[in-house]
């Protein structure tokens, strides 16, 4: 190990073993200390508003020539700062998930069973170049318990650093510890490497960001990870769709916001309604600035329609970019997915009950709709009031991450003197 | 990777691969398929115990020179047989965990929410020399709609495969593929590698032994492991404990079975009640044939008592030797707790609510006893039916791990045509 790595590791050890500490003195935290952390946090964001500008000029003026997307992300003003307080005020005002009583059920014995939600511990967040990820992330860890350690996009340091500012100030304000949110203390991406081998220091890494990001956190990561690479995902207009219906959502599905992980990426239609729904669906979408990608049924309908790859219909386009393919019922549907999909969110549109079950019921997805747009996959949608991500993995949470998802659980065991025969 | 590597991970391809495809089939059958398969599979247990013996026998007879205990893990019997397939039969008669409703709740704008219970997919259990784990651990994963990868001990290999071609039997005639109960094609070592490695083929590792197996699971595996490696666990008797029930509950706790992650290690003892209760406890567990390993403060009460190192109190003896430390209230004794021991099962003995609450509030441990003994931390006793391990990490489940943490879940989302505005 040479001198830097060696530098890094020592730097993780301290901010994690510091973060552990934190995270025990957080779990037995009530709720109001933990309210008014984020109260005062939300209130230093608003009365640092000309700091928090001035840190992320900075950040912009040392990063030129960049693309006008990736200026849009980094780009603080009033109002997203505003925004980002009014985040903070919003997760104070969500029940605490904390000692939640999950179930409770009574032995033969007498023994009475108590399975409590517990914080999870120490949360490694790894994000890019979004500074408000700094707060809401930092909220949604602080209000389930857990400590967090940040590590952001190294364009936005400033930013972030200035809204991590904010935040120590409402863990002091509250009598909370500080290490409870930190801030990645080197811009090393060896940091980065610390995190994902910190098995035993964290306990759940969240990475937020591109697939690239995502994709080598994944692979990279010996501690557990909380994530979605992608979303292919999928409206199926079933035969017995209601036309209407159907025009409506995938308009929306597809076109409301493309860059979503919940957006519609391809459209699968049933061959028996295909030539008279199929047109007015690409007239539609046309309308609203869609391009698109279809199979060779489709292109028997609609000939003037690009062909569609293979790869294509693997691609997550976050564009307005949607792929068609004609198929044979719930069954071909299905199949198409699993090969296609990426098991995050998928929908049906029909008026049929026992195909939208055998269709929900056949999917591994994390969502599956039965008439409504897949932009809903969505923590605030499902009425989670904020979320920290879309997960589709199999532990522990899957589809929109809210407080509830970000904690454990424990028993505790009430017993009046039972001992095992 | 030289030749021989390149054949096992070719295998743990090959297997993961069928596993997967098995699991999507087996996640889709309903409750009488599975719960035919296991009766049928029982059967055969108790049908073909001459062949299981014979192998167990081959097994045992080029396994010379095992150690009594390591020959009595190893070893099967009718009544051993029996047991295996009575166990079958109890998991069939066990509630379907898949499918079941964990929650629904209405939004606003229509949309009905349902999380739903859904299999993990694809699950690798690694063990030792036990025989039995094979048809316990198929069982449960076959429950809860997995695919499993079996991997044992060398040393039971035969009586591991006679037990599997039982299993087969059982999916073969209920309709259910082969492939959903697989045992690992090679004794090669690297295979358990292989499997720690298959991120995206495997969903969930569990590891069942020694806390050398264990450890060397968690610490390669770069698939989610759900296990406990040791259960360092304390019983504390609070200064206002009823003495007779403290007696009973140490004595339980202690001595009931001390090979079993549930036992006691070690007596946290309050100072005030020290001097009249300590005598009579050690007295007590004397009898039962326990030694002991105290702190100073218990050695000025009872001098002939040996000391306890600082490793000894770390030590998950899993014998009858008990360590020993006079501690001053719950605050004291949790600091005890939180330094030594390993976030598995921890009990107070006390008549005071309050102290009992701060006890069970300042845990990190997946149980919390209060005049309960610690040898209740176990499936069966927690009413699971049946369990395939303890879990003391922070994700997916804690504590015992029955069918319904052995399952993810997912989201049906049901609307009338919603759009996301």
């Amino acid at each position: 190990m040479n001198a830097s790595a060696d530098t890094v590791a020592r730097q993780l050890d301290e901010a994690a073993r510091a973060a552990r500490v934190a995270a025990g003195q957080l779990a037995r935290a009530g709720r109001p200390a933990k309210d008014h952390a984020l109260a005062v946090a939300a209130g230093a964001l608003r009365a640092r508003t000309d700091a928090l500008l001035a840190a992320n000029a900075a950040d912009l003026d040392s990063a030129p020539g960049l693309t006008p997307a990736f200026r849009d992300r980094l780009v603080l003003n009033p109002a997203r700062i505003e925004a980002m307080a009014r985040g903070l005020e919003e997760v104070a005002a969500l029940p605490d998930p904390v000692g939640r009583l999950l179930a409770e059920w009574t032995r033969p014995n007498g023994l009475v069973m108590r399975r409590v939600a517990q914080p999870l511990g120490v949360i490694g967040m790894i994000y890019e170049s979004r500074p408000n990820v700094t707060a809401d992330a930092a909220a949604l860890c602080l209000k389930a318990g857990s400590a967090v350690l940040l590590r952001g996009g190294s364009e936005s340091a400033r930013s972030s650093a200035a809204i991590h500012a904010c935040m120590v100030e409402g863990l002091r304000e509250a009598g909370l510890p500080e290490a409870a949110v930190q801030i990645a203390p080197t811009q090393d991406r060896a940091f980065v490497g610390a995190m994902l081998r910190a098995a035993g220091l964290i306990d759940l890494i969240i990475p937020r960001g591109g697939k690239g990001l995502v994709t080598r956190v994944m692979e990279e990561a010996r501690v557990p990870v909380l994530a979605h690479a992608e979303g292919v995902n999928h409206t199926y207009v079933h035969a017995a769709a209601d036309h209407g219906m159907a025009r409506r959502l995938l308009a929306n599905a597809k076109m409301r916001r493309t860059g979503v992980c919940g957006a519609t990426e391809t459209l699968l239609i049933d061959a028996a309604i295909a030539p008279g729904l199929l047109p007015l669906l690409v007239e539609d979408l046309a309308a609203l600035g869609c391009a698109f990608r279809a199979d060779e049924r489709a292109r028997a309908l609609l000939p003037a329609l690009p062909v569609a790859t293979e790869a294509d219909f693997a691609t997550e386009w976050l564009d307005a970019i949607l792929c068609i393919k004609v198929v044979d019922g719930v069954d071909s549907a299905l199949a198409h997915i699993r090969h296609y999909g990426s098991e995050h969110t998928e929908a049906i549109v029909t008026e049929d009950a026992a195909a939208a079950t055998a269709f929900l019921n056949g999917l591994d997805a994390a969502v599956g709709l039965w008439n409504a747009s897949t932009q809903f996959c969505d923590g605030g949608e499902f009425g989670f009031g904020a979320e920290i991500g879309i997960a589709t993995g199999r532990l522990q949470a899957r589809g929109p991450v809210g407080l509830e998802q970000l904690c454990t659980y424990r028993y505790h065991v009430l017993g009046t003197g039972q001992i095992r025969p």
